[in-house]
């Protein structure tokens, strides 16, 4: 166990609290489990818009509801503990205790204070053994009889493959259509146009609906049974486009309250979830303060934390040393491992002659280990045991690409797509382990490399989610890599990935401050949204039309309100115009107040409204006629001159294809 | 004439000078006109690095070569004027004298100081009567029967057109090729992979391939005959992408200082061209500082300041009045000017039932106007004559998209779609009357119906440069729409455009200070340069692989100086890593100098070399080996229940597509 440590020695963590402007928390209480509170945020419009409020999808939690005290040192609310011990198949147990190095031998002022309180952990039973021999025929899961045959259920993935609905189910679909009702009455929320590239998503999402798409290995829902505090969240690419947030300390700087503060601070700004990736000392207790006080999905990369166990000599890596950290880990209640399993000894070789090897620090890690000892790696041979360990719990793997391209010169080589489909394989044998399972990829990708990811991916990893860092379409521009990122990961996105993992403009450079995560967050945000657009998801225009609308109205607040950043949208504005008046004028700062052409528009709404359909026909045939006359001339320009031309070498210009 | 004003009243503008970190101008004497000197930077590495010097295109002009003393108040040395000169068919004459509403009537303390230089402007001479008729058979250009016979040639276009190479060509052709000999030995400039959607970029850019391009169509050199201090500049699909910086002053704010300073601190980071969209008093005075000091091209919208002469009163312009801006604009240097002539009458009411109407100023003057006195555009009447104002002083077409979307949701619409058919007539014209034409586009464009921009425009205007505002993939960021549109504007220009407009982050919240403008630059350079990548140009990637080479092998300095914005990226990383060694050191402040990612690859480079080729083919084997057993597993898992898996509805899921 730690020392105890004097409490006043310790800042309480600092969080950002209360609702975004003009917005509303709003909680539906589903019909099949009306216990549930699915929140979602309704941002109102000034009454002159004549308009409902507008529901976004909302990441905040508690922290924006101005009904709820956040105590941090007590964590928020534990509701899901019941959901979880209602569907049985699970006991409470002492736990692990906590070892020195698991903080990495912090003592004394070192030592990050433990969260106050401690949690007891669930876990699965150990199963019965089965009564009597399968007798479905032919039985649909025989490599673990007990599960499918709802005896034994404890995942997410379990219950969906036996055809039961869970309350995270229920929850995660109410979420996703944003309090809309089922009968869908808005005439707006229809299926816009878009291009899926094989999406399906429905007009309406049903709890059947995420069941089955979990059920198919389309979708996961990252839910430790441990992670009382979460409000679920569903990943797949038949839902909205999600995007996470990295944080956590390193052994260069940061403490455990920046570390909450830069989380509550990423979830205010629409982080779907987080990645705790800290390195150092204080790894355990930081992660502790950060899952009690999350509700999104946490994921880790267990092998960091054993890394420093072993002071940081690969080498010194053992299975023992892992597997321990992935039950510490799960204890707690991260809701997803990125497990590096695909990096193999074989794959090694291929990535000598990159221009930057292998930039992945849990790839590397194991790289190393594996050349050290040249055996394969202990997170391949021991695979199927940590699949036991993680249906245990609910932990979702995150298999990680150890081997994606550093840069856009390494992109889509044989060392990436040697390890893509290795994870293809291991994603198999997860799921017939009965775990969850996403992709993780890169990366740096020039655009035109983007899409044969994605394809990739698809075909050798089952469907199973793809979870994307960008990807770089450029590597020049250091300082902005947030948006060389941003563009491929809206271009990824649109394609199919159904998580993007964020990049700040710190990136390459420097740990991101709170201001580069809110920059991350809400480039991410708007990369996912371009992405939603583009597929054709049947709700993602009503917020851009609530902006468009706005703003051709003049309605400068809620154009701010409905942005993704209000306080800074504001901001820009005021810089130019602070008076207030300005904010309800009829002109803005680019045209001035005496010509503008959002109040010609209007006139000409006045104009079309009084014409007559004669007129409207009339128009279009004086149209006809003059537009005859320049086309007359342009064909003959065309015939006598634009279509003789020749290069030099006498070769006809080729048109366009 | 403007009233004389006291010199000491008006500040002397300051702008940025001086060399970018590491940097180098350097000059190439192209072969076929040694006396032009055409600029690339160079950028120096670590000695440590073994590799030379990295040239990048450059458009700062003479601001960064220390050798040059920068005089704003003469302006830059006015080379060109010898080129345009020495080709005859052009006379000196007194020009357009300055009217008190050029300036929109300012006075005394609030107009705007002269610029203490006056140039007589050149304009074409007066066409000879042809002395015989045509003889060649067919004639290739009987619309304009003189041009064509080398006897009145002055546009790039006609001298394309004519077969004629130009020193214009020349510096181009030069200027791509970013100092490479025409031999082209350096091994890495060979085609990059990319997927180019039919543009044809060659390995080296000679000038008689700038010709047939031009004579094509396909390519324009904005370069106004009285704009003698240009260093002209290629635009088409099948150059490097080009981006535009727009400045100018409004009636709300700035002045001219600023706007001179703003003018020079886009071209240092990147701006390819600039237009100057100043709208209230002070138009005339602040046009001729830019213009006067400006080595890229400038673009203007001159129904702006028309509309300022008219009192801003819409319903008052007139032809006249409009015509006698083009002449007041031509022979002060501007090289290309927005033309709303698309915009017709018939068009007007297709735009009632958008959510934000007509968003272009230009587009929403002009409708303004038909509506007015119910009459066809004046531009579009009068097309011809205002072609034949341009090629006097070979000022190039900008068609200007005046019915562009202003919301996502209303891309690609019938106005939009009509106007554009529209351009497409008119590119015929212009060309038929010897004038270069680029064409504009939009706009707010969701991800999936940008290729349709792009497609329709090639084909509607034969291939025409495409230059693009963005476009903004959705409407949701404002504060972010430098990135929303950075998307955008990097698909598109992969696509085929050929240049990019920039957005600030300032878009539809106000007016864009100094370092808005520069990270509006900096997106869109890596926009463009994604776009470069992703198309296959030959030696776009050079600039990545070395900023990933100096990544690698820690060169901190190295990868600050290749980058976009080396003060950015160096003042990110001191932030968390101050201290001078940290730039020496072998590792950084992501993962701390405990591990380090790409420390270990060294270390398996350093494997990979021991490696026999027997030991390389025996790791594959045991690899595939233990692939097989788990292949086997997941074979296993898939046959029995992986594919037998149906939704509720008893339908088999449908595979990806």
């Amino acid at each position: 166990m730690n020392k105890p440590a004097d409490q006043s020695a310790f800042e309480t963590p600092k969080v950002t609290t209360g609702p975004l402007p003009a917005s509303r928390k709003v909680y539906t209480h589903p019909p099949q489990a009306p216990d549930l509170a699915v929140p979602h945020r309704e941002i109102d419009l000034h009454p002159s818009a004549g308009e409902p409020p507008v529901p976004v999808y909302d990441t905040s939690g508690p922290y924006t509801d101005p009904s709820v005290t956040i105590h941090v040192e007590q964590g928020l609310a534990r509701d899901r503990r019941d959901w979880v011990l209602e569907r049985g198949n699970v006991e409470e147990y002492e736990g692990r205790d906590v070892k020195p190095e698991d903080n990495g031998g912090a003592e004394g002022k070192y030592l990050a204070r433990q969260f106050p309180v401690r949690h007891k952990p669930l876990r699965r039973k150990p199963a019965a053994p089965a009564a009597v021999e399968c007798s479905s025929s032919p039985c649909s899961m025989d490599m673990d009889p007990t599960w499918d045959h709802g005896q034994d259920l404890l995942t997410q993935y379990e219950y969906a493959r036996a055809g039961i609905v869970t309350k995270e189910m229920i929850y995660v679909a109410t979420r996703e259509n944003l309090g809309r009702a089922a009968a869908h009455e808005d005439a707006a929320a229809t299926i816009a146009d878009g291009q899926s590239f094989g999406a399906h998503i429905p007009e309406y999402i049903t709890p059947e609906f995420v069941r089955d798409e979990i059920a198919a290995g389309r979708a996961i829902i990252p839910a430790n049974i441990n992670h009382a505090e979460l409000e679920p969240q569903i990943i797949g690419r038949n839902f909205l486009v999600k995007i996470n947030a990295n944080i956590g300390n390193s052994a260069v700087t940061s403490s455990v309250e920046e570390e909450v503060d830069k989380m509550v601070w990423a979830i205010r700004w629409g982080a779907d979830n987080v990645m705790d990736l800290s390195t150092g000392r204080n790894i355990h207790n930081t992660r502790e303060w950060i899952i009690r006080n999350s509700p999104v999905p946490i994921g880790t990369v267990p092998i960091y934390q054993a890394l420093e166990k072993v002071n940081g000599v690969a080498e010194d890596l053992t299975w023992e040393i892992f597997r321990d950290t992935l039950i510490e880990q799960a204890e707690q209640g991260v809701d997803y491992f990125t497990i590096h399993a695909g990096v193999r000894l074989a794959y090694i070789h291929l990535t000598a002659n990159r221009v930057t090897g292998i930039v992945s620090r849990g790839g590397s890690i194991m790289a190393k280990w594996m050349l050290a000892h040249h055996k394969e790696s202990f997170l391949y041979t021991h695979f199927e045991e940590i699949c036991d360990i993680m249906r245990t719990y609910d932990v979702s793997f995150s298999l990680g690409d150890g081997l994606r391209p550093g840069a856009t010169a390494d992109a889509n080589d044989a060392a990436q797509f040697a390890e893509l489909e290795t994870l293809g394989e291991l994603t198999k044998i997860a799921w017939a382990k009965g775990c969850q399972v996403m992709i993780e990829g890169p990366g740096h990708v020039p655009m035109h490399k983007i899409k044969i990811n994605m394809d990739k991916q698809l075909r050798e990893c089952g469907e199973a989610p793809f979870y994307t860092l960008g990807p770089l379409t450029t590597d020049i521009a250091p300082g902005y890599d947030h948006i060389t990122s941003g563009i491929g990961a809206a271009m990824i996105g649109w394609f199919g990935t159904a998580m993007l993992c964020y990049v700040t403009p710190k990136e390459h450079l420097g740990l991101p401050d709170r201001d580069d995560v809110k920059v991350g967050v809400i480039t991410y945000k708007l990369a996912a949204h371009a992405a939603d657009l583009a597929k054709g998801h049947p709700t993602a225009h009503l917020r851009d039309d609530a902006v468009s609308r706005a703003r051709f109205d003049f309605r400068w607040e809620d154009q701010f309100n409905l942005s993704l950043d209000p306080e800074t949208a504001r901001d820009f504005h005021d810089q130019t115009l602070p008076k207030d008046a300005h904010k309800v004028a009829h002109f803005c700062s680019m045209c001035g107040p005496k010509f503008c052409s959002m109040k010609i528009t209007a006139e000409v709404r006045e104009y079309a409204a009084g014409m007559s359909d004669n007129e409207k026909a009339d128009m279009e045939k004086q149209a006809a006629a003059a537009r005859a006359g320049m086309a007359e001339k342009s064909k003959e320009f065309m015939d006598k001159g634009g279509e003789i031309y020749l290069s030099e070498s006498g070769e006809k210009r080729e048109a366009i294809d």
